[in-house]
């Protein structure tokens, strides 16, 4: 938009990360309807460095952009849901989530195939070890978020509508599959007490820490009904390697740390569903 | 010593790593002089399925040993050691370090080429930024950490003999190039509130706690000194991939972790340089 006020006929930026490799970033551009749309594109920080050298070194630089990439008409699609029944508060719900589409240039292993999995775990590892929650816990793969979080705004939709259902409680997993060293929280000021009053039952598995502030983008349209949100976080050296990139791929995850990003989150839902919050 | 006790020829334990994968880990074996001594082996998590499986099925299983490792006597080597004097105290000593050996069947890239990287880069960075620290620092190179803790010992006792040196502080990086979530601390318990009240500094880099108990193999002989110790710990989940094992290799090891935890190091010796302990 900044561009095309300036009369550009088309911006490229150096791709957003934290890495210096070969890989294009891809994302969405907001257009502004009062602008003319131009087109935009992402390159590699090798690319940016090189063009940015060869700026320097010469006049007359001469770049050729070319894009194939369109906005297909909207189809049918679904958010994929599994739950464990509460015992004493079935109506009182309880949502585990990662986002089930990623963008086209990779597998979206890390973005977000492994929220996706470990909102599966919360519900498997439960279950596994015969936990019968008293609260309701649901795991939901949300579908395009990427696009517009049309299955985030679904899903709140119907939870609107649902009148016998409370969700008390949301955690996504979405900022990679690097298991968790934090987790935060996002509520009234009693509830984040209360959620920070266990923060030394996690604390022996690596979660360090339960703070202020947290949450996803598919939970996020529950925020209006006083969902709790929580988001899981991992460290934050390597998402932005394979973020929106090519190498967001399966063989980038670590076992354990995806085992124990989800265990954090079959916790703090754990927690939720035996205390309230 | 407890199966020669028993009475076997030979021993082989499952490789101590949270992998399952190919690689075998050594390590070293501890006799005791009072009983025969035994070949001892360690094979790879995959074998000892392999073999698990084998002599769950099988009976009459036969297994052949086979090994050419052998202990060369001593040869003289020595610490490598670097400083940025006290402007104010300087002799007062403040030591980072890591160790310079490592297993033959590797680079050692873990363990412990990082925490060597990361001991030059504490010096390395507070000059890049002009910074004359008011108490010496040292970057300090153990060598044979593996093979009997020469290096530390040797440190120590020159540490002893040198009159003119307080050594107030050490930190080692020794458990892997993943950056760092945590820094123990051992010392007095006005020490240890001294260096926690300083947690807030540190938080926003990713270390998540400063905590009581940490140190370092090779500082460890600085301890009768009364010299506040400190372990550099990074999430505990990848480093026995590659402890002790052929995939202790450069490429495993992740620029920006690298970087996060030589700068932790980097801002605890200055806190320590600036304020005492």
């Amino acid at each position: 938009v900044e561009a095309a006020k300036l009369g550009a006929v088309g911006v490229i930026i150096r791709s957003v990360t934290h890495a210096l490799d070969n890989n294009p970033h891809t994302g969405a551009t907001r257009y502004d309807s009062t602008v003319t749309k131009i087109p935009a594109m992402a390159m590699s920080t090798m690319d940016a460095e090189w063009l940015s050298a060869l700026l320097k070194k010469e006049k007359g630089v001469q770049l050729f952009m070319k894009q194939d990439c369109k906005q297909y008409p909207d189809v049918p699609s679904y958010n994929v849901i599994g739950e464990l029944r509460g015992t004493e508060f079935p109506n009182e719900i309880i949502t585990a989530g990662g986002h089930l589409d990623s963008w086209d240039l990779a597998e979206g292993a890390h973005d977000d195939g492994t929220g996706c999995m470990q909102s599966i775990e919360v519900i498997r590892s439960l279950k596994a070890m015969g936990i019968k929650p008293r609260r309701t816990i649901r795991a939901v793969m949300f579908m395009n978020e990427e696009n517009g979080l049309r299955g985030g705004n679904a899903y709140a939709e119907a939870a609107k509508k649902a009148t016998n259902e409370k969700h008390i409680f949301a955690v996504e997993s979405d900022a990679g599959g690097f298991g968790a060293v934090t987790l935060g929280i996002s509520g009234k000021p009693e509830q984040l007490e209360k959620a920070k009053s266990w923060a030394g039952l996690v604390r022996p598995y690596g979660v360090y820490q339960i703070t202020d502030g947290g949450g996803g983008a598919d939970i996020g349209p529950l925020r209006p009904l006083g969902t709790v949100m929580c988001g899981v976080n991992p460290g934050s050296q390597r998402y932005f390697d394979h973020h929106h990139a090519p190498n967001d791929t399966f063989e980038t995850v670590h076992k354990r740390e995806l085992e124990q990003g989800a265990l954090s989150m079959a916790a703090i839902c754990w927690l939720v569903s035996e205390y309230g919050l």
